[in-house]
């Protein structure tokens, strides 16, 4: 129950919310939203407003709101050891159970895990690790990182960079210069509209050999990319994209990162985005999914090959030179633990493969034939449409006109379900929790229907 | 109760601790401590070893362990809501409430906080922060930030350049070209040994002055600093530091930044180091304090003169491009909002003066004359011990001796106190709890005196 009548006030006053319009949420021109309890697949406000949550949070709430199990390992944790450091070999139970329990779900290949907060600094240490693993090897030279348009990577200034979309380099000097950006592999918005995806996936491989002949081989560190393009639109990669892009990578003894923060432990109806598309990283970035939220933990997964130079770094330095103060955070641990549990018993990676093809067949067969849907996409429990202002020759609309940001704001208002306008294009995209129903999915697609009808 | 006993070995196959000696952490050849419950200012690991924890974690648990006031808040809000995002204006009780209560706590500019998760992705939010500032005031070229040697602010790219200290650059390419950095305010430390306090000062100015002049000030954005250098040493700035820089920056519009990690809500026996110092910051970064570490939590206060130009720049090209999907995560928030009032219930701030200078004065009165003590210093509930070969010519040990680390072990196993060995020379830093009693003042001083004599 909400204690206080001066939230608004204070709000306003004091609160600097991420990805917002500042001033208009500071001169009280756009709503606030003040969100009091949650529980499956829905979320209710102060005011009583339930809402259907069709992106989990900010596709994190895997497991769904509300589940006991976590909150009580978190409530646990809290009184028997809210805090202790992992610095110098300190662990707690929970901290250990779960590296074990995340490298019994990674590839076999991965060896040890670095927890950290999310999925940015998470990939900082990736990009820490990457430039000390070539300094190590006496390649002082080989530090570039290649990424691609519309990856989303994180919000720091290097992950930042990493990420391929105009909103998070715009005015912050970014990307820096170590970052280097190629093709996204977004069939639908290809240059060519008479490739075939074949066709596509060769000219995604052409530029990005052409990028690296451009750098020279011997300064690029690593190649990072989500299985599926999250942020920069939900975009399942085309078919045979990431074993040619592999292939090229081997070839220049290039590291892959597998970002896996969205498709981790189970989105894609798969536990990896690697173990679904036959991916084999070096480094994989989790985040949101090992706790579905409950509590910020991050990691940083390390293969054989890598973990082998750090080794070898410390025997020649001593200790390594980085630690965040919460990394391996007991209460992040405990959720962690608790989450990857409940992920098994309830076998909710298979509801993510069943009910998330079900969501996207009805989104077809809703929309498919709408003269303003340019294409239906997704993978597991994610799922995108993508409007045109003509379809025949797929042209998009005029940015300005905020076609993606209206349907959302109808689909909230009118059908009480939350489908996030993607920043970049008018693309609406759904990644409800695991444990959607069908029944909850069909009401996504009623209201996205409805939606979609009422704005064009 | 800890339930397995595949502890050790999960831990050393699976687990990538921070700043540990990887090599020989995976060999088996260090200890590792698996830590079970903790309870005041005592943790007992899982073999009932019991310490006193002078460190209170790594500077954070300034509440102390084992409060419930903080694990229920924390259990309340995990069964109520335990995640929802804070973007596009959403919040929730806990978040907006300790929005205000920060601000009540922080100098009067002080205009709003962006909740993060620790100290380093704060900085991290900082400079993106202050050059988005100076991008939307037309001052593209004014970007570097000056730090100082022996300063900590964080472990990341850019954060971990701020930071001042060996450790964190070697074989990290780091610091970055926008960094630079000037004298530490070290006076122990100081060149030339014939220097007053007075004299120092002026020369720390001076060469703050050169380094300005030397890039110019219309390429330097910020300056940043601790109020006390903190793992550089603990050390208390010299008499007249702050308001004699502090001049200097404003003359030359340059930001100035307070570190306040470590010294926030209370450390110094003040709310803030800024108030302990008279330092009027144009930002100011929080963390540990924050939640007393009992949940991941950190933040960027802003100033208004900084808040207005932000609110310009989104009025001029929308949304800001910043965010973390765990700002103000909501147990973060309800652990943040129980720890600040817990500090004013308990009156613990006053007690952090109290105790603080009274475990100072204990240190002082036993180990201020021993031949290898070159300085005893502190401030509030911050205590060090700084050893040198000779006094009469403050000769230093050679750091391959390690003398620094060999007083840390002994105490910690002849004396059951947990010291840290700060990482640039031979220091014994101290930190404990604010609810440090005089009994336990006293048995640090004595475990510490004993572990001298043995060592030296």
């Amino acid at each position: 129950m909400l204690r206080n009548d001066q939230l608004d006030q204070w709000d306003r006053e004091n609160f600097f919310h991420p990805s917002t319009h500042l001033a208009q949420h500071a001169r009280g021109e756009s709503p606030n939203r003040v969100i009091r309890t949650a529980s499956g697949a829905h979320i209710e406000d102060r005011d009583g407003k339930r809402l259907l949550d069709g992106f989990a949070g900010l596709y994190c709430v895997n497991v769904g709101y509300g589940r006991p199990e976590i909150a009580e390992a978190i409530a646990a944790q809290a009184k028997e050891l809210a805090y202790y450091h992992a610095y110098v070999g300190h662990g707690t139970e929970a901290s250990i159970t779960l590296a074990k329990m995340v490298l019994d779900r990674m590839p076999a290949n991965m060896s040890k895990v670095y927890f950290g907060l999310g999925g940015s600094d998470a990939n900082e240490t990736n990009v820490k690790l990457i430039w000390y693993y070539n300094n190590i090897l006496g390649r002082p030279e080989k530090k570039k990182i290649i990424s691609r348009w519309r990856g989303y990577h994180g919000s720091g200034l290097v992950t930042g960079s990493l990420t391929g979309l105009e909103l998070f380099h715009k005015k912050f000097d970014l990307p820096v210069s170590q970052v280097k950006h190629t093709v996204a592999p977004d069939y639908f918005r290809r240059e060519d509209l008479n490739q075939t995806e074949a066709q596509f996936v060769a000219h995604c491989v052409a530029e990005l050999e052409a990028l690296i002949d451009r750098e020279g081989a011997d300064t690029i560190a690593a190649f990072i990319g989500e299985p599926v393009l999250g942020t920069g639109g939900i975009v399942p990669p085309p078919a045979g994209y990431w074993p040619a892009i592999q292939e090229v990578l081997r070839r220049h003894d290039i590291l892959l990162v597998a970002d896996e923060v969205v498709t981790g432990f189970g989105r894609l109806g798969s536990m990896t985005g690697s173990a679904h598309y036959g991916i084999e990283p070096d480094l994989i970035t989790i985040a949101k999914g090992l706790t579905s939220a409950y509590a910020p933990l991050s990691g940083s997964v390390l293969g054989d090959k890598m973990w082998k130079v750090l080794e070898q770094g410390t025997d020649e330095n001593g200790p390594i030179g980085h630690g965040w103060t919460y990394s391996a955070h007991p209460i992040g641990a405990a959720a962690g633990v608790a989450n990857l549990k409940l992920l098994d018993d309830l076998d909710l990676v298979a509801n993510a493969a069943e009910v998330g093809a079900y969501l996207q067949k009805g989104l077809r067969d809703a929309l498919g034939d709408h003269a303003n849907v340019g294409d239906i996409r997704g993978e597991g429990m994610l799922a995108a449409v993508e409007f045109v202002e003509d379809r025949a020759d797929r042209r998009f609309f005029d940015p300005e006109r905020k076609i993606g940001a209206q349907v959302s704001a109808k689909l909230l208002e009118t059908g009480s379900v939350i489908g996030r306008a993607m920043p970049q294009g008018d693309i609406i995209g759904f990644a409800p929790p695991f444990c959607l129903t069908r029944d909850e999915a069909d009401m996504i697609v009623a209201a996205m229907t409805r939606a979609v009808n009422e704005v064009l």
